[in-house]
Order: structure tokens, then C-alpha cells, then sequence
């Protein structure tokens, strides 16, 4: 046992695990820049947690775990552009393609288009409906908005059921939360998902590829952003060191890691996901909230799938490789073009999410390529995709120390009850993970402004080194990344929802019926004529 | 570091917690009656779980867990048999008090009286619907039931929105799902809690004290079953060994506990809730939808409160001590008289619930004693309730290695995609703990019954000691406390739901509105005669 008496403080807990895989070493990062020496005790045998680049000949390098940012995601950008690591575009010039009911249906934008008029009208109020509801959420507290206790009592399938009229947009919305939180519409408080979107900037930031969420990638990919800070952070991050142990009943806060190394600190950071707090034993235990909220908040179900091919034959048939795909017995929900920005390498990245992840977590990795490779033959028309060159998955179930991905979610009931300790330091114990962030939590982004952000609550009412309003910072916007406004139509604005078109319909029809009415009562001479 | 290779079998981890007492030493107590040498390791410094005696001059004896049993819970009365424990009766002789709308109801028998008689129609329909949906379900594979899918993607919240015509049983649905479960309905799938109703033997026998769950306590307390079982097992069982990690990667399992002690074993039966599988670190990870499951069920909340008077002041009101009370700023859901069976240390149990759980657990211990007494002044109308001569509380929820109590709940959609992985053993691990018991599971007898399960399942494929066939059995019904059937009324059978009622009155109403015009037409002599 190696006692360690160390500067000031230590990152407890693998660095935040996928796409929070920042959080950890951003703290420390910060916290060394103003000259303190922080430990960061990671317990895999690699950096990066949730985000995980795999080099191999046949991929060159291959994201399999969090990948893609865009405008808005300012902090990670700001570190990407630090270690000069470039983004590129995904690709999205040929069409993207949705294949619902057996066919497929070629389309451009974020959403595809709706041609039956109800189902417009539907499909329109639905995006308008989620992002109005966020607006009265406040990012940074969503128990303290105005309907919160309504809002959280529910799940997105009972908001769904209440806001839409058509089935076709019902199970649209679906397969968005599939894809937005890899759980499913009844497993998730509507609360929750309402204030997720909005801290992503609303329906369009998030699902959008241009302009959104998903516009880029980094070149040689993301796992290089941990590994630079972990690099500069030098023998301050310990690998293999799961913390199963944390002390602060004496003058340091002990922490004790599995290969029996003992660690002291005047204060740690957490910085995993929520539920895996639990892997560590607290002397003294965690106040009652904050013990049982770990309990609450389990993380989503995602395999991430990329297939290799020989060609990039989608482009050919006028394709870009973006495949929204609703039809229960296909594996994959979402596509995207993974070919490397030079044009080499051609792949498409899949996810299989939540209901159908837990279904084919049994199979073989080659029985679920085979299913792949048969929903992309038939969206794309095409037998070539029957004959992928490689292939490579992460099921993210079955990490022990991320427990799901992306991220965790909110069961019913849970944010308005303990979403207040989600990031109250207990102790000398300060929380960060990509869960705690107010901007692109669930996301590499949030995973930075967490870890940043909790760097800074140590450095400020534990250390005084600055004021308490300096915590919480604002990023300035990307220069390489901007982010554009989204215009809406004036249809987008003004379409009617079905329910109120009916009523519209049933009033001006009973309208109609009246004047006709009395006009033909005054032409029969019914009425009298003064 | 002591290594200490045992004879066959260890238990690891804190014996199952609360209620749950004694999965992990009954489990040990089977298998060192067949001659094996069990280890049982404990997190705590003492035995029990979630089932908890103390003993003060004040109190002579108090259970702060789990006490309560009653007929058809056959398995824990054996054992307190066998250790010459006895029971006695709660006290039920005199008045039940049901308070709502703030004034009290005095009544006699299970549930309380409704007058009005469309709510007496909507709430003998609502006990009538609950137990008969339970009848659809399998008690041993609830995912299995013809509307598994559709009822766990509901909250028993919809349910009650479904089946409920007035608010008066829809609140009183919730008070029922409060006291059973320590969850809110809105939290909790309704799968699950149909399930979990029935397999303790449906409404009736789950809610009553006379003829049910809350029938008896055991003079002495509930924690000295455990305590024998400890005794018996003697030096197999330690005290302060929490399991931080699991590693069955060689020809032994090894365990090892905070205390930095190592086990080696050739079985290990878990017996905690399945939450806190979590504190261990497991090589190899466990499986995708194990690693998921466990993550997605949390333990109620509640703070179980015992209130000391100098006399027994409701008995001579004409109160047993029993309330039950709707009122949302009342801490109180239920309360059971707690006088010894001496007529000594007159007390009131008294649970605080779910979301008044998390609400109040910020209070004082003085702040909420003074709450407490409040109440029941005002439902026994009596100024001496408030002048308590002692108080005994117990906040599950802080408890690290129980978090919370009574048991764990399922929310929507977690039983038909993780269930079937509750109690399915990974390779050398089996699964124990109250909640994995097909008979009271969340109660003293579904550890009892798990424990002897998973000792059983480790004897038979695993050891060759017995039949496959053989590891569920069950249990000859206790002599001194036996079963009485539940006798419903003619009119709790045949009383139609409030939508049924309508629907005849519409049907007669139209019926009699018809002939009663046919009649009319027949005297005017519009009907031809012939």
C-alpha cells in the first residue's frame, strides 16, 4: 500500500466515462494551469471512457464510442482546436433516405418530409409542441419549471399520446427519443426529455446533421482529445485504478483504488456517471437524496455498429449514407456516412438502440452483421451492401464501468424529486460527468463544461482562488464551427395542429351551415324582412 | 491479505439487507445442514439487512425494518419456529381510522368504508380489476403474462386513470401503492406492481393486518431470527466485510471485502437487492443485460417512525392505533398500533412514504417528531399525542448498503426487457435476496424463500446433489398461523365498475324511453293493431 500525499486534489473514479470522457481530465487540466497537481485515477486501461478510437489496418481509426459535435459545442471545440486536432463534415450532400412502411424514401434537411396534410399539420406541431414546452424549462434546474411535477409524472409515450394525432408521427417520435437517448419513449419522464432537447439548443440542433449535432467529426477521432490531456497531464492519470473506496472522515479525503493503492487529497472529484458512484464505498455515506438518486438514473442502451465496404456505392445511387429507418424488425435505427474525409475507407455507422439493443445483445456479432447488412440492402436498393469488407461493434451494456450509453436517463418522477443533488458537492466531494453539465449534457461537450466547471467549485468557496460567480462560464463561439440560426417557415410557425384545425373546421363548417341557413330561410321569406 | 480457501461455498456480500435478513444466512443454514461450510460476509457490523431490532430501556424492543408477517408467509414462521420465536397479534380489536378530507372515519375490517355509492361501486371495481389482471400473471415470469408489454409500458398512474372514475379511489389507489411499495404511482411500471400484489396474494391479504401482511410481529423483534441464524453459523459469518470485488476468472472464486480480507470459494451467492451488485467490481464484467439490470432498480423510500406514549390513550378513544391517512401535508400514510403484547410501552408506528420520504428527509429528527404528533392529534382528536414520552425513527434511504426500503421497484418497461436476468446465475454466481422470490418477495418470507433457492440451485446442477426439480419447493402451511380464505361479498363480485353502470343506466334508460314511446304510440293508435 502506497500512501500519496498529494498537492490538492485528485479526480476520483475513471475520468468520466464515454462521451464524458473529458470531464475528469478537463478538470485536471484546468486545475494544473493554475499550477495545482491533480491525479486523475481512470479505471480502465485507457483514457476516454465513453469515447473510444480503435486503430486497426482495415479502419485506419474508428470512433466506437461518442463521436460527432457541431456548432454550438463550443468547449470541445476550444480544446479539439488547442491540440490541433481538425473536424471534417460528415457527409450529407446526396440525399438522406427514410424507410418506413417497406419503402424508401429519398429526402434533404434535418427531418423527412410528410406529404399526407394531417400528418403534416401533426408532424409540424409535434417539433413546435417539444421546443415551446422547453422553453419554460430552466436548463440549469428543470424541477423549478412551471409544469415540472406534471411534465415529470408522465413519460414521453403519455406526452405523445396527448400531443399527436396520427400513428405515423406518434411513431416518429418514437424512434426520436430511440435515437436522441438510446431508451425508449416509456422508460423516460417527458420533464426530462423535454429539458435534454432544449440544453441541446431544441429538435433541430439535436437531430440535425448540417447545423446540428451530428455535422462533424474529428479527424483521426475523438479518443485523441483525451489522450492529448492525459498526455499533458503526464504520470498524474493512473490507469487500472478503479476507486472502489472514498474516505473523508479525516483530515484528507482517502481514496483507495482495486490494485491497492492508497491516494489522499484535500478534495476529488467524481466524475462519472451518476450510477456508477455506486462502485465506490463512502465513509460517511452519501446523505439520503444523494444515495438513493444514484440508484435512479441508469444509462441507455446503444450497440454501435460500422460495416466496411470495398465501394462507397451508396454516393453512386445518389446517397449519402444518412438512413432513418422505421421498421421493427430492422436492427438499426439511424445511419450515417463514416467514410473517411479523404474518401477512403467506406463505411456506414449504425446504431442499434434501447429496445432492440437489449433484444439482440444475444446474438453474434456475425448473426447481428448479417441483419445490418439486410436492412441496408433493402433501404438502399442494393445488393452490394450484402457484402461488407469489415465490420466493428461496441455494445455499450456491457461495460462495467460505463453501464450504457450515451448517457443516463430520467426515469419518471426522479428529476423533480432528486434532480436537486444531481451536482451538490457532499463534503469535500464535487460531482462532474457529462450528466451534471447544462449544455450538451449526454454529450463530449457537456462532459468539458462538468468537468471545467467542477474544477472551478473546488478552486472557489473550498480553495477562495476565485469568486463563486465565476463558477458557471459562458464559451465564446467556435470561429471554425459557427452555428446558424434555424429559420422556421411561416408554416412551420403558423400550420395549426390537427386538433386545432378540427376545431377550426368545426366552427367555420357550423358557420357556414348557419349562414346558409339564413340565407336560405330569408330567401323563402322564413325570416322578416324590415 | 489472508487467503482462506473454504470447504465450498461463500455468501458474499452484506447478507441480503432489510427484510431480505435472511436470503444469505438461510441460504448458509441450508447448506451447513447438508454438511457444507459456508461463509456468509456481512457489510455491516451486524446481521439483518433490512430487518433491524434495537434494544434501549426505553423501548425494551424496537424493529426499525422489516417486522411484520402473517399467514401464508410459511417459510419465515418455520424458522422462527424452530428458534422458539413467537408471535403475537398488531392490535385490531378496536377501531380503524381512516382520515381524508380532513376528518377521521372511524371503521372495522380491511379497507375503509366508502358511502357514496358510485365510489363504493369504483372502488370495490378497482380491488376486483387489480387482483383479476393479477390472475393473467405469471407469479415466477411476470414478462411471460398475455399483457406483459402493454402493462409494464404503463405506470400504475395510467392505470388508475383507466380504471378510476373518481378522484376518491384514485387517491386512494395511491395511498395503496405508497404503503405497499414506498414509490409513487407515477414512478413504478404497472406490470410490476399488479405482479408484485399478487404474488403476496393479492389485495386483500397484502393490505390487511388481521388475516394478512401486517397480521403479527414477533415478540422480541424481527432481528432475532437473523441472530440465530448467525449464532448457528457461528465463525462463518463476518461482520464488516463489505465485497468490493468478485473475480471468477480462475479454478476459485475470490472475494475480496473492504477490510482487505480475500475468499476463495467454489459458488458465491449474492443475496443483495440487485442495486447493489453494484458495489462490487466484477471480473469479468457480468453480462450486458445484468450489467443494465441493475442499474434500473431502486429501492423505495420511507422512514419508519415509532412514537412513545405514557398510556395507550387511542384504546380508551376507541382506537386500535391503526390510520389510514390522505393528506398531503400529513408525513404519516399508515400507522399500526406498536404497544407490547403485555399492554407495555404504549407506541404508534408510523410510516413516512415515498415522496413525503424524500421531502421530510431534510427535517430534524425533532422537527419531524413534532409533525408526527401533529397528526395524530388531529385523526385521534386527542391533545395527548402530543406530549410523546420517546421516539425511535429509521431513514432507509441513507443506508449505503440497503438504499432504501422496503424493496426494490421496477419502473415501466424494465420487467419485459431485464426480468428474466433477475435470478439467472453467471457461472459461478447465484442470485438471492428478497426480491428475486417468486412468494412475498419484498418481505422477510421472499428472502427466506430465495435463499433456500439459491443454496438449493448451488447443491443441485451446480454440485449434483439434487434434482433440478427439486430446487423450488414449497412450504407446508404454519399450524400456528394458518390462512384463512378471503370471502368476498356477492355484491364485491357482481357491484358493476362505474363505466358499466352508466352503461346499463344508458341501455335501460333507452330501453324504457323506447317502450315507454312505444307504449304511447300503441294507446295514440299510431302502431297498426292486428
Amino acid at each position: 500500500i502506497c500512501e500519496h500525499p498529494l498537492d490538492q486534489l485528485m479526480l476520483a473514479g475513471w475520468v468520466c466515462l464515454t462521451l464524458c470522457l473529458s470531464a475528469g481530465l478537463s478538470a485536471a487540466k484546468l486545475l494544473k494551469s493554475h499550477g495545482l497537481n491533480p491525479v486523475v485515477l481512470e479505471a480502465r486501461e485507457r483514457v476516454g471512457g465513453r469515447t473510444f478510437t480503435v486503430r486497426n489496418k482495415e479502419t485506419k481509426w474508428v470512433d466506437l464510442g461518442g463521436a460527432y459535435i457541431g456548432p454550438t459545442q463550443n468547449r470541445i471545440l476550444r480544446l479539439a482546436k488547442e491540440y490541433n486536432i481538425k473536424t471534417y463534415k460528415v457527409n450529407e450532400q446526396e440525399n438522406l433516405v427514410h424507410y418506413v412502411n417497406g419503402k424508401s424514401y429519398p429526402f434533404k434537411g434535418s427531418f423527412p418530409p410528410m406529404w399526407n396534410p394531417f400528418v403534416l399539420m401533426d408532424f409540424i406541431n409535434l417539433w413546435r409542441t417539444i421546443d415551446e414546452m422547453g422553453k419554460e424549462i430552466p436548463r440549469e434546474a428543470p424541477w423549478r419549471a412551471p409544469h415540472a411535477e406534471e411534465w415529470d409524472h408522465m413519460t414521453m409515450q403519455q406526452l405523445f399520446e396527448k400531443i399527436c394525432w396520427t400513428s405515423t408521427v406518434r411513431n416518429f417520435g418514437k424512434l426520436f427519443v430511440n435515437v436522441n437517448v438510446t431508451s425508449e419513449p416509456h422508460e423516460v419522464s417527458a420533464l426530462w426529455f423535454l429539458w435534454y432537447v432544449k440544453q441541446c439548443g431544441g429538435t433541430m440542433r439535436i437531430f440535425s446533421t448540417s447545423n446540428g449535432g451530428q455535422e462533424r467529426k474529428f479527424v483521426g477521432g475523438s479518443g485523441q482529445i483525451s489522450e492529448c490531456m492525459a498526455k499533458e497531464l503526464g504520470d498524474g492519470v493512473k490507469l487500472q485504478s478503479p476507486v472502489y473506496r472514498i474516505d473523508q472522515t479525516g483530515d484528507m479525503v482517502v481514496v483507495e483504488t482495486l490494485d491497492k493503492q492508497t491516494y489522499m487529497a484535500k478534495y476529488v472529484i467524481v466524475a462519472t456517471p451518476p450510477g456508477l458512484n455506486l462502485k465506490m464505498h463512502f465513509n460517511p455515506e452519501l446523505p439520503p437524496l444523494r444515495n438513493q438518486l444514484i440508484h435512479r438514473v441508469p444509462m441507455g442502451s446503444v450497440i454501435k455498429c460500422m460495416v466496411y465496404y470495398k465501394e462507397n456505392f451508396w454516393r453512386k445511387k445518389g446517397y449519402c449514407g444518412s438512413m432513418v429507418i422505421e421498421e421493427e424488425g430492422a436492427p438499426i435505427g439511424l445511419t450515417l456516412d463514416d467514410t473517411k474525409p479523404d474518401g477512403s475507407v467506406p463505411a456506414i455507422m449504425g446504431f442499434i438502440l434501447a429496445r432492440k439493443c437489449r433484444k439482440l445483445s444475444g446474438l453474434s456479432k456475425k448473426e447481428r452483421l448479417k441483419m445490418i447488412c439486410e436492412i441496408y440492402s433493402r433501404v438502399l436498393g442494393s445488393d452490394e451492401a450484402l457484402h461488407p469488407v469489415h465490420y466493428e461493434e461496441k455494445n455499450w451494456c456491457e461495460e462495467e464501468y460505463s453501464g450504457g450509453c450515451y448517457t443516463a436517463y430520467f426515469p419518471p418522477g426522479i428529476l423533480t424529486q432528486y434532480g436537486r443533488v444531481l451536482r451538490e458537492p457532499v463534503g469535500r466531494l464535487y460531482f462532474a460527468g457529462t450528466e451534471t453539465a447544462t449544455e450538451w449534457s449526454g454529450y463530449m461537450e457537456g462532459a468539458v463544461q462538468a468537468g471545467e466547471r467542477a474544477a472551478r467549485e473546488v478552486r472557489a468557496p473550498a480553495m477562495g482562488k476565485i469568486h463563486q460567480s465565476q463558477i458557471w462560464q459562458t464559451e465564446p463561439q467556435s470561429v471554425e464551427v459557427p452555428a446558424l440560426p434555424f429559420v422556421t417557415t411561416f408554416w412551420e410557425r403558423n400550420l395549426p395542429s390537427v386538433g386545432g384545425f378540427l376545431k377550426f373546421m368545426g366552427v367555420s363548417t357550423f358557420l357556414s351551415a348557419a349562414a346558409a341557413a339564413g340565407l336560405l330561410a330569408y330567401k323563402k321569406g322564413l325570416l322578416p324582412r324590415c
